[in-house]
C-alpha cells in the first residue's frame, strides 16, 4: 500500500533522503571549515529527525524556546542551546532542565543575567548575542560596557558560565548581499573573540542563518555555525539561492476539492492552519504562498510549468494552475505544495509523514 | 492567586465575559432579525465555548473541516454543518460522524454530489455554496446549469437533502464598501430562493462573514447567519468596523525579555508560532501584527497611547513602545497583545486560560 493511500486530509510530506541529504551536506561544508554544526530545531522539532542527525555527527543543537528544549531533551545531547534572550520566568523550568542536560542560553542584558545568577542550583552556559546589523534583538556589536557589565555578574556567579558570542545575520533573509553582510558578522565576531580570549580562551563565536550558511564559503575564523531550516529549506531559501526546489524535503498533501477550468484556477484544502502565511511576492506584487508539485508513489516531482497558491484563507488555497496541471487534475486528488517557509509549515502541522507512510514525531504534536 | 502568577511562557487569555457578551449580542441582533444563528466555530474551536453558545440559544454550529466536526459532535447539536467545499476523500469519515450526528456539508460542484451519492450509507445535508463576487469558492450565482445538475444528482439519491443556498462574502474583510456587498449577497439569495422554493419549499439562505453580521442591518429575506470571528473579535475587525477593541475576548500574555529603550523597543517572547502572522499595514506602509495591553488581575487595559507589535519572526516579536509603556514596563515581565486574526491564533495557540486561571480547551490542544 502507497503512503498516498492512508491519506485524505492535509498531511505534511517529509522525504527521509532529502532531509538526510541536506544534513551530510551541511554537516561535510561545516567540517570542512573546521566548524562544529549545531544546528537549529525550530525547524524540524522532531527526536526523531535528531537522531538522524546524530548519524553525521551532530551532537549539540539549538533551539528557540525552553518547551523545545524540554521535549528534545529526552534524548541525551551534550549540548543544548536556547536561541532566544532568555524569559526569566522560564527560570525554575530552565533549573529542571539544567539538572540532567547540560543546557545554554543567550542573555543580552543585566537583569536577565543577575536574575540567573540569583535563582539557578544548577550550571547553565551562555553566550552573549550579539546585533551587528540585523537590529531584531542582541547587545551591539560595539557596547562593551554592557558586554562587560554581563561578563561580570557571571564571573561573580558559580552557575552561570560563559560560552562565547552568538550572531543571527536575519537581514540575509531580506538583502540580497549575503556577502556583505557575512563579511559584517565575521568582522564582529572576530573582533570579539580577539578582545576576549585572553580573559576567556575556550570562548567560541557562532553564527546562526540558513541563507548565510548554505551559500558562503568564507567564515573567517568563526568557530560554529547554527543554521536551522536547511534540514528541510523551502521555496524562500530556493529564492534567496541557498538551495535548488529539488532539495525541499518537506511538501504539504493537499486534496483537490474543486477545478474552474475557465478561470485556471484549482481549490485545495490547505490554507494558512496547514502552511502558515508566509509568502513571497513577485515585482509585479503577485503572491506566492506555495508551489504546485506532482505526488506520486515514490515522492514528488516538480512539473515544468508552474503553478502556485495564489492566495489562502484558514483552510482554502487557490492554485493559479498551469494547462498541464488542469490536463492532469480531476476533484478527489491529491497534490503537494512546497512550503515558502518550512519551519512555520511544520510548526503548524505538528507531524510529519514519511513516503513509506510512517509517521515522524514534532514536538508540538498531539501525539507527544 | 492571580492567574498571572500561573503564566511563564506565551499563553493565549480568554475573557469569557466579554466572549458571552459578543454572543449574546449576537444571537439577539439574529432574533431581531427573525433569524437564525449558526455561529462558525472555525474561530473558537472549542466544546465549553460551544456549551456557552448554548446559554444564548444557539443549537447548531458551523466548522471548517471534517476534524473539527468530529471534535465538536462530541456533543449534541441539533446539526453540525462543514462550511467548506467537501472534500471527496473524507467521505467514509463524514458517514461515519453522520450516524449519531446530523451533518451537512457544501457542494460546489457534480463530482462531488455524485461520489456522495454513491458512496454514503447515511443521510447527509448539503447547502450549494454560492460565489456573489468574492471569487474564493462556490457555484456562479447565475450558472443555474451547474446548481440544477448538482439538485438532480440529489434527486436521485436517498442520502443527500438540500437544505438550501450557502454564501460567504469574504470581500466584506477587503472592501470597505460593505453595504454594497451586502446588496448583492441579499439579490443573490433572494433570487436563488424564489426560483427554487417552489420545489424546494424548505430551503433556506444562510449569509457567513463576521464584517457584515457584525454591521449590516438590512438582510432582507436571507434565513440564517454563520458568523464566526465575533465570538472573539480581533483587531482586523475593528479596523473594518464591526466591533472596538473592547470588545476582543481573547489577548496573548507574553513575557518581556529585553527593553532598547533608546530605540522605543520592547522584544517580548511571542511570534509567529503564537500569534500566526496576519497583519495590519497602515497607509504609509507601516506593519501591525498586534497591539500591547495592559494586564492586570482583572483582565486588561488599552493603554492610551498605542504600542504595537512592528516585525515577528517564529518566536520574537519586536513592540514599537510608547512612552506610557517603556515607563512602566521592566524585563520579566508580561505584557497583553491583542491579535490582528483571532481565528489563527487560537489555532495556533490551541489552547485558553481564563482570568480565573483555568484552562479552556480547542480542537487543536494537546490535551485532547
Amino acid at each position: 500500500m502507497s503512503y498516498l493511500d492512508k491519506i485524505t486530509s492535509p498531511t505534511l510530506l517529509l522525504d527521509e533522503k532529502i532531509c538526510r541529504a541536506n544534513i551530510k551536506k551541511m554537516a561535510d561544508k561545516a567540517a570542512r571549515h573546521q566548524m562544529k554544526l549545531v544546528p537549529h530545531f525550530k525547524t524540524a522539532q522532531s527526536r526523531e529527525i535528531g537522531s538522524w542527525a546524530k548519524d553525521y555527527g551532530v551532537k549539540e543543537i539549538t533551539v528557540s524556546s525552553i518547551k523545545m528544549a524540554e521535549y528534545l531533551s529526552r534524548d541525551s545531547w551534550e549540548n543544548i542551546h536556547i536561541a532566544f534572550p532568555f524569559n526569566p520566568l522560564e527560570t525554575g523550568k530552565l533549573d529542571e532542565i539544567a539538572e540532567n542536560q547540560p543546557i545554554s542560553v543567550q542573555i543580552i542584558n543585566t537583569q536577565t543575567a543577575q536574575i540567573l545568577s540569583d535563582q539557578l542550583k544548577n550550571p547553565v552556559g551562555f553566550f552573549i548575542e550579539i546585533d551587528a546589523g540585523y537590529g531584531r534583538t542582541g547587545v551591539e556589536v560595539t557596547d562593551f560596557g554592557l558586554i562587560e557589565a554581563i561578563l561580570l555578574i557571571a564571573k561573580k556567579s558559580d552557575k552561570l558560565n560563559f560560552k562565547g558570542f552568538y550572531l543571527h545575520p536575519g537581514h540575509t533573509y531580506y538583502m540580497s548581499d549575503i556577502p556583505a553582510i557575512y563579511e559584517e558578522s565575521r568582522n564582529a565576531l572576530s573582533m570579539l573573540k580577539h578582545k576576549y580570549s585572553t580573559e576567556y580562551p575556550e570562548l567560541v563565536t557562532r553564527v546562526g542563518d540558513t541563507p548565510g550558511c548554505a551559500v558562503m564559503e568564507d567564515f573567517g575564523d568563526i568557530d560554529e555555525m547554527g543554521p536551522g531550516n536547511f534540514v528541510f529549506y523551502d521555496l524562500m531559501q530556493a529564492e534567496l539561492g541557498g538551495c535548488y526546489k529539488t532539495d525541499i524535503a518537506v511538501c504539504l498533501a493537499v486534496p483537490v476539492v474543486d477545478i474552474k477550468k475557465e478561470r485556471n484556477e484549482i481549490l485545495v484544502h490547505g490554507g494558512g492552519v496547514h502552511l502558515a502565511k508566509d509568502v513571497l511576492i513577485d515585482e509585479d506584487g503577485n503572491k506566492n504562498f506555495g508551489e504546485v508539485v506532482f505526488l506520486n508513489e515514490e515522492g514528488w516531482v516538480i512539473p515544468e510549468e508552474r503553478s502556485h497558491l495564489k492566495s489562502i484563507s484558514q483552510e482554502h488555497g487557490l492554485v493559479k494552475a498551469s494547462d498541464e496541471l488542469l490536463a492532469k487534475v480531476k476533484v478527489g486528488d491529491l497534490l503537494g505544495i512546497l512550503p515558502v517557509h518550512s519551519c512555520m509549515t511544520a510548526d503548524a502541522m505538528r507531524e510529519y509523514m514519511t513516503l513509506d507512510g510512517n509517521f515522524v514525531d514534532h514536538a508540538e504534536g498531539i501525539s507527544q
